[in-house]
């Protein structure tokens, strides 16, 4: 499938290209092109390095949504709402995947900061045509792992979405990362805990020394 | 140390008492005292036949509280509220525990619907004297698990609350219970994320077909 990386130039995107380049044709998506061909060319040798022959290509953002079938948001929340807006008319029917955490430092702690929609899922999902799948996943994943390819990423990835046949393109996106499990987590409505995860481990790794804190659901 | 489980009768109240009556001395709570006499009772004779001499007493909820150094919130949300306010003159000092959350069934699915003040664990805040020391905790532990002796119960107990001391009372009270794994996850104003973390089980559960889901926090 054709992945589009919208703010694949920085950590997060590359790490998800790093991961999915031997298996999907990657665009990198930035907001100017040159930038974005340039990652994508300097990703392409780090792979061609480690063995993985990859197809990644470089364009601006909305002709990136243009090209593909799968766009990830690989943007701070601060960007997303005028981000979103802005590229809208390059979305047609693409599944969208949001890993966006809206959160704010208070003193040393993170918290949830969620839009009027409820989260950064529903934020996203009111400014994009009906026809595009919003599918909320990957916010408690490390990004230094999902960087470091010698390293099994490990944990769960809960997916929250609407269609559920997005959500297991999702899936297996996930099953790709060694290690890492999807979790089916209902609808998109539901997103808003799956994003307050991400303040949460970073309190809980600070506070008890745990670096790049995950999760695993366990059986009880 | 004396600790009364408020709502000790019910099946979560009664969990706690089975594990923690071994090391502290235990009061159940309820509404009318010859039930909580009851309870108290059998589980006396319960724990004797497998070897634990446990000193339980059943009370009254006002008297409970008043007697008692840790209070355990073991009821359902909708009766957190109007049993808190009735109860408040009883409290003095306590370190109160809430493992309590406000959440809905919504079609299939269920949703965490925290009270106004953004938290069950701040609404209890805001009803008691300013010298109690409320914590939020255990809303995770599978109370199946709890119940049966012959389990270890795992996963990890996240801890949100504004005295450090009291905090780590609570987390030695995790730690009696075989393989729980405290974790501190910061101030009482943080507690929202961990109760919402109930319902996101619940869903993670029936759709993924994980019994009694729990979570565990990895290093990453």
């Amino acid at each position: 499938m054709k992945i589009a990386v919208v703010g694949g130039t920085g950590d997060c995107g590359q790490g998800f290209i790093k991961r999915w380049a031997k298996e999907h044709e990657i665009i990198v998506g930035s907001r100017r092109a040159e930038k974005a061909e340039e990652t994508a060319e300097s990703l392409t040798s780090f792979l061609r390095e480690v063995g993985v022959d990859a197809r990644i290509r470089g364009m601006e953002n909305g002709e990136a949504v243009e090209a593909s079938e799968i766009v990830v948001l690989s943007v701070p929340y601060k960007f997303v709402e005028s981000m979103t807006a802005d590229l809208a008319e390059s979305y047609s029917d693409q599944i969208v995947i949001s890993p966006v955490v809206p959160m704010a430092r208070v003193e040393k702690h993170f918290e949830y900061t969620p839009p009027v929609q409820g989260s950064a899922a529903l934020l996203v999902r009111e400014l994009l045509p009906s026809k595009v799948k919003v599918v909320a996943a990957f916010h408690t994943i490390s990004y230094a792992a999902l960087q470091d390819l010698e390293k099994p990423v490990g944990g769960d990835v809960l997916i929250a979405g609407d269609d559920p046949e997005s959500k297991e393109v999702v899936a297996d996106l996930a099953r790709i990362i060694e290690d890492l499990r999807p979790l089916d987590g209902g609808p998109l409505k539901l997103a808003a805990q799956m994003e307050g995860l991400t303040p949460l481990l970073l309190n809980i790794s600070r506070l008890n020394r745990v670096k790049n804190a995950g999760i695993t659901v366990i059986e009880g």
